[in-house]
């Protein structure tokens, strides 16, 4: 059992069961991003954490015990990505990413934002015009280190 | 003169009058990051916007003239970017894309965040264990029509 | 059950039984371009749709509900396609690119057409020197948002 | 001088003298789409449209001359495309493409819409929610010569 | 079943019953070219063409079916094609492009020779320095249509 | 002096002087398909045939000495190319490329049709329908050597 | 069973009845690397050298059969190869293509070194500091034909 | 000056003085391959082979300085290589590379052929039915390093 | 069974047994990095190395014998690889790639660090600030042979 | 003036002023690898480090400003890079990656070593069996942030 045949029987099992990504959210303890990205397969969860999940998805030992190994990450089959919703994001960093570069050196130094030490939320914001998705990154900022 | 040629213009002239991108958004009366990625060619002025980043720039009417012309856009020359700094928003897309992608559609339904009715901030994060950068993008969110 | 095997079935099906993707379409009770693309693995059904294209197509319980689920979307293996007719489409995009965005950017300022607040119609347009293709695709104009 | 310093001139001259594409195609006496992508530097001009083309654009001899030659078409830069506006026809292509093809096959037979006997038109079209964008593509059907 | 499993399964049965190309293209009715690009899944049989074809290689009713469908066309695996007898075709193209758009512009205009109202063959020349291979492609110009 | 500045110097002398590719190839001495791809940088010309094309030409002595070199081969800018008539080409290639192979293998054994032992020829077709475009190729046929 | 099952079954029997590719050689009676090549598809065998191949190999008699089938050629997954023997040559292509161009130019005038009427030798020679490997290819000079 | 800025001079150089490779060879005191592909860009020479390769090709003092700098190497523009003679080698990795493997390994052991601590001859081979092209790689076996 | 298969057997094998690397390393008497590699099909083993790792993994006859054989050494699935762990490796090629390159050429002249007879080693240095991986590379310097 | 025109200079200065990278290091009082890093344009220098290396190199005014600016990084050209002791660290991460990947899990936990808070050196190892090269990387360790 691959890690990708793990992701496709647990987003199977969650259709089928008639789970949120918020139920299983809050079984793990976690937030949603967080518990999402772990079982499509691109975080690695500890023992109490696992067993959570696999409790309400119905996974068996062996599929417990996989979601507590380090995965090989990268959630995209193609670049850029096909589906819309994922392109959008990929034009953001097209379009701004130059943008981002100018204005964490001004306001940092020459550095990066960490993408490991790294949190991110996505919420609903409702707005008599349309609602919006408003999504926040939040991340270390490591300074090149010089020697 | 291509946009590339008058973006490499205002780049030098910003390092020799030392501005900073504040600054000018500033005199623009916009935010820092849409004024920085007008700047960098990937956002379309107004007369007056144009105008008062030309005065502090010491642009040429030609050059505050092509300012408000829709460009081209798309920042990056290549895919994914070599530079890391803007590689770690290339692989948050990679590693949290499917999970945009289901937590969106949980929250809101089949549908994408618009990167063209959109905003972002960046914002530095004082921590006592070492600063952080907080990004904060907020799209409309359009459903897919069905007809 | 991926996605695609749910297409590949109802492709089989529909061939097997002999149905048309207008007799789908109407059975559905949406328009042949936006069923086809929805039975194609591009589209989200509501259950109602859903069910009454899986009664004419002999669909499982399990293919029904898969139907309703949004899909990760982009049709084609290779980019560009190889496959005549999809390759003229995008021969049109290589040779029309640039012009259609001069053109709307004239009628309309800067911004895009949505492809997502987008329907689309294909018919024949009989001629006596030859039967025609009309295709008409109407997208909301959505304008860059400044902030 | 290639065929894109030429192209490079004639949006430089168009802009100078603030014409627009409208007044360009009427000169010329032809659609507003085959007039753009002409200057644009996909399409073959007669002397007489060259020459009157031309005139409003101050152009030389020889690159009037040159408007009448025909050219290595496909104006994009990249594939997929970065701009925003241009990539969602691409997004129509990958989400709709097979839709196009069954659609047309079940109508029409084995066969394709011609990019080369083709048309198009590109309009505003107002609306209280939000004006739209329609695209017309009108192209001659060809079908599969057996033999 | 998909096109490919079928071409797969044609390729068999004609090597285990001993058949060829020349053989199927007399039963089918058609040309050599033509008939062998049908089998391997580039072109669209009627019912008797199937029929026919099917009974030499011993085909089931629903893969006779299954040749009268328009498939989706492009029979290599890899661009640039790594197998050396196609690669040389591939080679003329490279080497030989832009002499073929040349005079084909100068004798017949701005267009393209149709590869869909298109026929071809392919011989064997005999000849005391080596046999040679003759391909002659035939097919109809299409101006570029002006509006 | 690169070749490939000789080429654009070439076709823009050949339209100052209204000269056809037939004119050039009678002076040379050799067919269109030949000279053509000669002076666009595809084959190496011999010393009377470069100075018979550099007379029609007016190219300098340094220039006529460049023709009688090897160049290095392949005139297109792109894999695959975007101009539609090259395209069309390379579409055969992949629609025809291993109903080619199954062909000259099921007529003349393993080997291939030489692309350097190799002749082309393009001609106009006159016919009622619709002109049509003939192409010829004529290639040796080369067994594989076995040892 | 495609031509890849069968070099995967050839490689298999060779591990598991301890043959190496000399004895396979020997029986063929052709050189260690034509069949060390035909065996790993990439060449096709005369019927008796298949049935002395098969017989050591324990092939059925329809592998025995595939082996005279041209295959479809190409031996490698990746461009560049990934693994670092074969990236060897890859890199020698690399670092002396254009030496290789220039001197067979020199040598021979304006042509190719054939890859079909081909020979290539692959020996060990022993070496006090440490032993060197020697690869000899020997093609046919084929001059450009002009015409 | 870049380092194919250099190479281009030299081949003009070479060109209008008339020399041969075999001259510089002899001038420098290397090997014909050696030399070529040094004065092409991808070796480094000592101060001697330096100036006597200037002194022929009446390079300058700063030129005869940048031959003694390690190069950046790898001397083709694309991948798979355009160039007809230079794509046969290419074409002889892609069919023989798995042989070459084979035969390495079963010759040797697991490690490579250097292309490093190698050498390199080319030669022509008279021959009454067309004269051939014999290369000759030599290259140290280099074993995998265990520990 | 293919290497690929195997390789996925063991990582399997390991989880259930519960085994480390190391401990692997120590039955097999070789270094950490070597047997890790060795054991995810990057490595030829000994019969007696195959022996110790099959006794631990549970493996049978034919994988140990299959542990024996040169594999096809490459272990990455896409270029640059996703994986954010194994990205930075390949950050640090392009970032100091050139560094790489100029110091050693400074060092030790024109030539390269071995890959093949090389080792590494991979440290958890304890550090009060984060602890700090070390990875030691050491390979033998070739120098470019002239001749 | 670019970023790459700066470098292009300061390697033309090196060479014209005879100057090693180790003079320049000790001049700026960081180590080897850093400082030619950031010469070599992927580091940003202090104001008084980019005066002292301005100050060796003859570099002006605008050079020494430009320094100080955070770079666009990744020094290569291509992917993989065809230089061949640049392509030997690549083929590292394509033979060890997974090796890295698995040894650091084990030793410290799901996690990365920075690229950025990181420290490397090189140096030769007189060995009698032949120098060698020793590379030392060493970067924080950053296990991935939960929440």
């Amino acid at each position: 059992m691959t890690r990708m045949d793990l992701v496709e029987q647990i987003v199977a099992a969650k259709l089928e069961r008639k789970l949120t990504w918020r139920q299983l959210a809050e079984a793990v303890g976690r937030s949603e991003v967080w518990t999402t990205s772990a079982l499509l397969g691109q975080q690695c969860m500890s023992a109490d954490e696992a067993a959570a999940a696999g409790n309400l998805l119905g996974l068996s030992q062996e599929e417990v015990r996989l979601l507590q190994v380090p995965p090989s990450k990268g959630s995209l089959g193609a670049t850029p990505p096909t589906d819309p919703l994922i392109y959008r994001f990929h034009e953001i960093v097209q379009v701004y990413g130059t943008t981002l570069k100018e204005l964490i050196h001004e306001k940092m130094g020459d550095g990066i934002m960490s993408a490991i030490d790294f949190e991110m939320s996505v919420d609903k914001v409702p707005d008599a015009k349309g609602d919006r998705v408003r999504v926040v990154m939040n991340g270390k900022f490591l300074p090149y280190r010089k020697w």
